[in-house]
């Protein structure tokens, strides 16, 4: 893999919605298989080492789970673009808003300057404060940054207030630490973890999902990684397969489908076109 | 004055900066006249009563100054669109970004729905995140907003870190509540105050400004309302006349020019075009 | 059908791409199947009674075909959103681009206004030009129009240079005047076709193409039409079956995919949000 | 001057314009003194040798005015990035549109690629049909282009039916070809002239004005040139004086005034943020 430093991108997952977890518990995917395992390959290309935004050279995937009671189900997920001084070492990056009613923080500057300077932190809806919050203080604290004292910090959010009791305002600053100090390498956990942990998709429990593909052009070789945080109505289609005509959730994650649930911006890339598409 | 709930408006402030604060010690507006109270009368408009935005009936502005020793200088400044629940009574609204080198928090919701559905807050660039946070609980907190699990804080900022001590964060919760809970008609205190505390302009001290003006169309006359937080270089012009040519800051304002000073957006207004002008 | 008028509308065409004609002759599409007939049925839509834009009430097409020899293979495809005055009735619109590497004109006016006032033009690249003077001496000649001195005229278009000698400027005038005239409801003939004529997509023959869907809110119904200058690379997958693994297009039209074609902003709606989806 | 190519750059004239014509006759700048040989001297930056977008090395401007009976009074205006061949050699640009009530055409591919390849074309509101295929034709015909088929043809214009009898379509494919085959280095001739033969600004006379700075960074030096096409209402200011409130334009300028003049987008520069500025 080369060039894969120029490429550090996080783009918007198209038809590739990994993740199928049953409604009624939020459980973890350990022990699961993937779509893959299961014979599902939808597309042409080729996928990294683990099919996850993590084989882009650098990258690191942190979560914070939130399952306290039978209310609060929630969380947050970090994607470090490097593990060096994000700060100093910014990367290109756009944001790419398909729908912007959400809560969406930093993509301003992103957009002026073309550049990320923090960790990329989904959490819920009414948790973006506070996660900017943790991540102004994170940078302000990391070794060379004594003299910073401007930060943009790069919020996305659903809301998972379906599954989760969002007014109780259960993510605290040391979660969102937690999620970036806790950032690594290797295999990412996907399903209902981290800010997935209440989110819904096509009636379905939703959650986190990643991907990769490779790509040549010429001589060149990148990796292109994405990780998805689900959370949206519609009808499930696998790989063309109209799995809606067949399969329709239980009762009681229709009627999450009916809750307040949005689609809020989730890509953010090399260039705004490119996260477009 | 009619119609004046349909322009509920807070656009950028082009040529008529009224602020004039002095430099070196951070001092508040009591007793010091206005531009126009020295005969300083830039264009050809017509002021409401106040020359103020809370002349646009129903709009209330509260601040909270933070001077604490000799490095704080910092705070809030909170516009209300009115009275009433601004959740359910959302106003229509737009953001335009000249400068998006800021850390505006909430735009792409006003852009995609065309409303703002909580106070307008300004402080400084590493407050954003406690500040969203704070108009969250706020807003969660109001009669009537008792299943409301979706919330877009309208906040932006300058960076003060010249005559601040930015790092050491010391906006909180509660001052941003405080703004919103002091929000009052009338008269609105300029210059080194609320979010405009340790802010500069044109290399003097810069601060919080505000203006109105009538405006009239057929049978129709409505009243169009700024303020602004100023923190930016360039040179002093007043109505035309270069005071730059004359004046210079004293030697310690010419540090704070060289310091990092940022300009964010500031306007929010009925739709975009109208807030680029 | 009810509040047609309020959406009338064109919108991308996302997953439905209706038509399927050969490579290496440009034929027309009478007496082929559409899709349907086939039964080929995507999405869980009801389609309006024609399957096409002009099941929106007052909508009308027309298209003019160029084939002159071996090498001249373009045309327009006009769409008239109603059969009044359009400038005097002008209606809602909105164009979103998806990839901006295209020659549309008209765009930025019906942004800042939210209205188009023309007929929408579909020609190839280079035609651009004479279908804007085209619409805007059109515009001026209707009664009505006579002391109208201002006209946006919508034109897209994409690159049909791998099947149409473009540098010929097979396009006049008169080419788009009788497209605009000979608009009609009723069926619209798809493929290779008006401005679909030379147009390649997934290597094999692209050319126009249209659809409805029947939405339903309450106690309201709307008909959403779309249609589509389809123009680009990929891989053809219909209803999820992954065509391109079974079926290589010919040696020919493998030439074509690889010459220069560039997928031009196809949609205009009533509102941005909506004709991104 | 070092460094100029990088900055090739048309920007928006913010408080500079230059021009001064009388109102009734459409005459023309010979003879005339600029503002600066009159003493007004604008901000504080230092002029090119000839405060024209011209000291921008390597830019050319060509005008053709149309002056015929008492009714055209219209004309274009071209300006070259530099004197090769622009398709081959394409520079760095960026359209910036402030009010888009207007019909500029060739903005969209600019913003998506961040290139300019043509000739940049100044006209009245209905001829930008016509400039636009002119354009492409004649980069169709420029040595090294014979196998070029797709062209961005960018034209902006102003509507100069006030003073010109908009409506007869005087301007041709030859006047626009012969606009951009006039451009030359050196002084660009001011006031009723090219695209702004028509136009009105302030209520007087408006026209064509350019202008230059030198703007230093470090070792840097950039010289930053403008050209505007000024056609839009407002009260006349000089430097800061209110000329507006001493003198009146004689009533059939007033006329004028009341005509229907809209202020197209008339910036093209580096990049977007520049263009605004």
């Amino acid at each position: 893999m080369k060039n894969a430093q120029a490429y550090r991108n996080v783009g918007r997952l198209a038809a590739v919605v990994a993740l199928v977890c049953v409604a009624g518990t939020a459980s973890f995917t350990q022990g699961r298989p993937r779509a893959r395992d299961l014979g599902i390959q939808p597309g042409a290309g080729v996928t990294g080492a683990l099919n996850a935004i993590t084989d882009v050279t650098g990258v690191r995937v942190g979560q914070v789970t939130l399952v306290d009671g039978r209310t609060v189900r929630t969380g947050v997920t970090a994607i470090l673009p490097h593990g060096g001084n994000l700060f100093r070492e910014k990367v290109p990056g756009a944001v790419f808003v398909g729908n912007a009613f959400g809560k969406l923080a930093g993509s301003t500057q992103v957009q002026e300057l073309g550049t990320i300077e923090s960790p990329i932190v989904l959490t819920n809806t009414l948790g973006v404060g506070v996660a900017v919050d943790a991540v102004v203080r994170w940078t302000l604290t990391q070794p060379g940054n004594e003299s910073v004292r401007s930060v943009n910090a790069l919020v996305g959010e659903t809301n998972d207030g379906g599954l989760n009791d969002i007014r109780s305002l259960p993510v605290t600053r040391e979660h969102v630490t937690a999620a970036i100090n806790g950032g690594r390498e290797g295999a990412v956990e996907e399903g209902a973890v981290g800010a997935g942990t209440g989110t819904v998709a096509f009636g379905w429990k939703g959650g986190i999902g990643t991907s990769s593909r490779r790509v040549t052009q010429g001589q060149n070789e990148w990796t292109v990684g994405v990780l998805v945080q689900s959370n949206y109505g519609g009808r499930l289609t696998i790989a063309g397969v109209p799995v809606w005509r067949e399969l329709k959730p239980v009762a009681s994650a229709r009627t999450i489908e009916s809750g307040q649930v949005n689609e809020g911006p989730r890509a953010a890339g090399r260039e705004p076109q490119a996260a477009s598409r």
